[in-house]
């Protein structure tokens, strides 16, 4: 109990002091709220899940990342990777569980990945996922939750790219390419936003692909013009494919679906250089990215029907998406997308002039508390000007004084922190003066 | 990514479907308003710490009991085993942060401890605590906020059982024990509500406590009668003694405060057989625990002035109490004291006739959510009764029907599922009639 450290933080992680949770919570309010008024209901599952449960879901990549240690029981358990394949885990477990079951879910994820700028072991995920329902409408309900809350933080210029698994199926299956290397595929056009168009060739010829198919693939992505167009067009080329045109099917269903939603045309794109990179999609895959402010992707998600079937044998149809915080939270902060004065909860700072009137002090915090207040009562040692200072440290707007004067006429003192200004008050009045304070902070002409 | 498994979930740990986590939204909502309402300011820190930062702050028992492994970069890290220690962590790091900091902190924490009934690897903790400030206000305050908690989730009949290390460390010395040995003894009296009073006895000579030393101690703790007698006995008693001294009079201080906040008599309890078993309290030391009905401590926490010290090597005066939501929860289930019908956010259920009625039950759904109403459109496949049948499993208080004849003549039919009664209205006033039909699920009178 006695060395000495120089404290530190597990690199790749954060603290989130009050100014942060403060920014966070604004957002994580609202994600929360219209992910309940489109009817999804909360859940949450446990940081730790037996290995076999996480092991092989999410590719390669995905076991190397997950954080897994055994426990003193010997069991070799990993630290939750994403909130997809817990809730699938769920739904096999419960199968009471009504359906289709929509559900949300808040909760951090982690990644046994090398820290980098913007790039986080620890962090928070919001997903909505709708099992056990085959309707594009799902999706439809998904991508309107997602583009409403997009909308009401702030972001108007914001693309929602669709595609679909079996469009990539359909594509693969033109170009002569066996079912196996379909995934492949996936992960070469994934790749693409890093690595280019040639970087994709290469790729897909490194994965022992035929020049020819590759150029066969790589033609029908380039097809260019509107949603319409690009959809009718593809119609055209895959219209051998089964795959390919129940996926264009769905893809246009869902459209409109959208339409019938209100989401406007311009933030909707049909994007055939879309796969997403996890293994377990098999429909349509979509992902948002901010245009305006360049951002890159903030939100993914996708179908999953054969997922659930993994844990309880019996395939249920699935969809969701997940909505990433960090990037969000970061670009709101630094181009001034909160709305202002969020720095803290608290609104009064009732001082303590002297142990004396420590009584009177208490008295004024707790009536204003009684009635919704959040007020801080001052608990430290100095006078009023630390005191004051504190109050302007935390961006608390308001502070009230009480010395001996105000006490023995049954007074008190409001100073407005953001214009500076103070004026005495009557004890029995002092609620309604507060309200009215913090109605109006910034009000010139007290 | 092809082998079926039996669904499992880590021992020990949980999944809170959508029923559990609302009651355990409800009251985590109720804790963080009357937090905030105090004065304090949300803080969040990572799961896992490095390995350094909780080692030997908990006791022998806690390194036991702390999850730990070795990163692939070969760190050693743990999982957040309590909120206190990653609180002085961060104040220690952070020496800007303005003082007194008060702030609270709802996160999970974990043990690897074998799972028992009702006791858990992973379990929620709620944590206020005041940095900076040596006056009894700050626990005043932080009592004040837990009792307000306490009530206003409907118990009635609860003790703040309140101590101070600095008694204990009294007793021990004028019994003549050397104070290397004051934890032993403070270890040996935590255990009385398990052990009994012969037990701690044997506890205490076991550690190697002279008979005629540990006799004295008996005799002090056995004092009785109400806060004020007991108190003003021990001051005779501890008279000699510094330590014990400085803790009567913060205890007698935090009873005048606590009257002063309005917290009734009854409630507080001078007990001097409350020791709490973690290593780093100094000064006053506090539990709660239910009376009625009977389930023992909810609370726990005290001051800590030194354990800031072990991390950045100057003290920092610290206290602060944690709130355990399981057993709250479990509790509040058990006997029904959570407000009816807390079963799902959601309010009604906008039904699908067929494939043709989608547009119109899209559009009613998009506006009801306009409106703020949580509202879920059915995305499954099943027919009206089928539908029914699901907004009863979900206990979704109210149905919207649309078929074709509705949809031609603009009408659609609410059907309450509380009460059974349904009626067909106009479109252009659902919005209104639903509202009516939520603020009175149960009106037979319709």
């Amino acid at each position: 109990m006695t060395q000495k450290l120089k404290p530190r933080i597990y690199k790749g992680t954060r603290d989130f002091l009050p100014g942060q949770m403060i920014k966070r919570h604004f957002i994580i309010d609202l994600v929360k709220e219209v992910f309940e008024k489109y009817g999804f209901e909360p859940l949450e599952t446990p940081t730790l899940e037996l290995w076999e449960t996480l092991a092989g879901k999410y590719g390669e990549e995905g076991d190397r990342l997950t954080y897994r240690f055994t426990d003193r029981g010997k069991r070799e358990v990993g630290l939750r990777y994403d909130l997809t394949v817990p809730l699938s885990r769920v739904v096999a477990m419960y199968p009471e569980i009504p359906k289709p079951f929509k559900r949300y879910q808040i909760q951090p994820v982690w990644r046994a990945d090398k820290p980098q700028k913007g790039r986080f072991r620890e962090f928070y995920q919001c997903d909505i996922d709708v099992i056990g329902s085959t309707s594009m409408l799902a999706e439809a309900e998904i991508l309107s939750a997602v583009y409403e809350i997009l909308r009401k933080l702030g972001f108007n210029h914001f693309t929602m790219r669709i595609n679909s698994r079996k469009i990539l199926s359909g594509i693969s299956e033109i170009a002569g390419i066996s079912p196996e290397k379909e995934a492949d595929v996936a992960r070469g056009i994934d790749k693409l936003d890093k690595i280019g168009n040639d970087g994709v060739r290469d790729e897909l010829l490194a994965s022992g692909i035929k020049q020819t198919r590759v150029n066969k693939i790589l033609e029908v992505l380039a097809i260019t013009g509107s949603n319409n167009e690009k959809l009718s067009e593809t119609t055209t080329i895959l219209g051998n494919s089964d795959a390919g045109r129940q996926g264009l099917q769905e893809i246009k269903d869902l459209f409109d679906f959208l339409k019938m939603y209100g989401i406007p045309e311009e933030f909707i794109l049909f994007d055939l250089f879309l796969a997403r990179g996890l293994d377990y999609y098999t429909g349509p895959i979509f992902e948002t990215v901010i245009r305006k402010p360049q951002i890159g992707s903030i939100t993914g998600g996708g179908r999953y029907d054969r997922l659930i079937g993994m844990f309880s044998g019996t395939d249920q149809p699935a969809t969701g998406c997940s909505i990433g915080l960090e990037r969000i939270v970061t670009v709101m902060d630094e181009l001034n997308m909160f709305p202002p004065h969020l720095e803290t909860p608290i609104q009064v700072l009732v001082s303590v002039f002297d142990e004396n009137s420590i009584p009177y002090s208490v008295s004024i915090a707790q009536n204003l508390r009684q009635a919704g207040i959040r007020t801080e009562l001052y608990t430290g040692r100095s006078k009023l000007r630390g005191q004051f200072g504190l109050a302007n440290d935390k961006s608390i707007p308001l502070v009230i004084i009480a010395g001996p004067d105000e006490i023995r006429s049954e007074l008190l003192t409001l100073k407005n922190m953001v214009n500076g200004k103070q004026r005495t008050i009557k004890l029995a009045e002092s609620l309604e003066e507060v309200k009215k304070e913090l109605n109006n902070p910034k009000d010139e002409n007290m």
